[in-house]
């Protein structure tokens, strides 16, 4: 059994690796090649928690495994993490548990690499403003996610405290110094969009946390919040008027988001409202942007398909490269 | 996150304690006490096998996994493991995962003391000669759990060959010479039943494995194959003419376990054939035995909250004596 810290992760997988990995996960996924069992939540009530048990397996890559996830809001009064996860990869030719890798970091990198694939495949070529809401724990793969698809020359990051976008931005500029692009705080979400190529939200919003009417023809946004019916990070204007709605699961998209039930039932938008999944784009069973003025969207919560093909390429790396230590248990 | 070897759970787990960790389950469970999710079942026809996924709950004890069982028949011409098997326990007051043991020495260590709970429970007092029936991986513990909560004379060990009979019964000999209990190898089922006062069957057979007719009065059975619909190990007549007929759980076994469901379809028992739970006889909701003529059986298909009462227990134990290694991920 082969164990991977997320230092190891980073030793051997970089963000355009998993943006590979995430392609082929939409495109299997799309394809009805995956098999994703219904995740099974036990509520823990005593310590105000919940944990959350995500199988799947994808039969082309011989890859099976299930991610714990746990959300336990109180972690944070003890100083450990609130959402503590680790991903458990079974060899899909004998069953064994072949690797437990850490899973906070695996989520953050193929979530980011789920908008860098859409964006590499919805956005402008020649795009060069970035912004960016949201500065938690999924932000900075979200922003490398975008730098490594396109050549931006400034990302703007917005957060509701100025001060913490302000030593956001300080730090991805030295830690993703390497993009050669400007990182640069602001103090409105208006000053983060208006003229932006590609708009990323990342945040836990129960309301827009940008005006869709200053979205500039030709941008892509992608949405990453709003992964309950009750979270909305996208305004009714943009989610209904954006020239193309793309996801990675329609199914999980409208059974989870705000962003588009909200609309929904206020009777803004049908279900038709999704043009369809980027494993549609992918194998070109859909088309995408169609002219360069084009308002695109892809909006995601995550799937299950993500995780298990991120993880096992993950795995395969670190197995070829001996990064990580083996257990004999 | 702490590492558990088959070594190590027997370096700090006896028989003694897995039979008071499962008697801690059986009544926690009866009492509804236990959160137990439906299991999630992945098939994986590329390799005839499949993996299991069952997680479960008990919030008086803290304690939260998931157990993982594969069954990968054709391993065993790969000369692996073809049930191999780990267990995922997560700190039930903050949700990260813990500890990662091996799945399959717990499952022959809860099962054997399912039915070591059961035998201390039901079976009397004096009893002096056991039969065992079935020689693979479940066996030793089978033997030990009895061995453990009587003291018996002499055991004899019956399989469809004689010659696993004599080598598992001259190894039982040495390993667990400290019970002073002569294990002795028969050619006939007969032989090993007749006049035995506890009688485990541990076998996969679709066919009853001993005469029920050939059992004495006052003997006690412990059923632990017999875990699908079509398997049977006890035959009609001692399933319907014993005096107690008790379970792991009752919905558990009236749903899987061939022992009674095919003297039911064949319309000899109804469901109330079931006199009750190991766990109702713990808490004294029910009676168990009434007379020392009385001839109880004890019926298991296994039930997650046997694995995670028992694994936390061997995970407290080891942090206690500081056995395990320790994985930082």
């Amino acid at each position: 059994m082969l164990l991977l810290t997320k230092e190891d992760i980073k030793k051997v997988f970089t963000m355009k690796d998993a943006i590979d990995a995430v392609k082929t996960a939409f495109k299997l996924y799309s394809e009805g090649k995956s098999v994703v069992p219904l995740r099974t939540n036990i509520d823990v009530p005593k310590f105000q928690g919940q944990s959350l048990f995500m199988p799947g397996y994808v039969e082309d890559l011989n890859s099976l495994g299930i991610k714990i996830v746990s959300v336990f809001p109180k972690n944070a009064q003890k100083n450990i993490p609130s959402v503590p996860a680790k991903m458990i990869l079974l060899d899909g030719t004998a069953g064994d548990v072949c690797c437990v890798m850490d899973g906070t970091y695996l989520t953050q990198l193929r979530t980011g690499a789920g908008s860098g694939a859409a964006t590499d495949i919805l956005s402008n070529k020649d795009s060069k403003i970035g912004a960016l809401i949201g500065t938690g724990g999924q932000a900075k793969c979200q922003l490398e996610a975008m730098l490594s698809v396109r050549e931006l020359e400034e990302v703007r990051v917005y957060s509701l405290e100025y001060e913490k976008s302000y030593e956001f931005a300080e730090n991805m500029q030295r830690e993703l110094k390497d993009y050669n692009a400007k990182i640069i705080p602001v103090k409105s979400s208006d000053e983060a969009v208006c003229n932006a190529d590609i708009i990323t939200a990342v945040t836990t919003s129960k309301n827009p946390v940008f005006d869709g009417k200053k979205v500039k023809k030709g941008a892509h946004i992608n949405g990453v919040g709003s992964y309950t019916p009750n979270m909305q990070e996208m305004d009714e204007y943009i989610v209904s008027k954006a020239d193309g709605f793309y996801v990675d699961s329609k199914e999980a998209v409208l059974s989870e988001a705000g962003d588009i039930l909200i609309p929904i039932d206020k009777g803004i938008v049908t279900k038709d409202r999704i043009d369809g999944e980027i494993g549609e784009l992918l194998t070109g069973k859909i088309k995408g942007r169609r002219s360069k003025e084009d308002i695109t969207i892809y909006k995601t919560v995550g799937i299950s398909v993500m995780d298990i093909v991120t993880a096992y390429k993950i795995y395969e790396k670190a197995l070829k490269m001996g990064i990580g230590v083996f257990a004999d248990i």
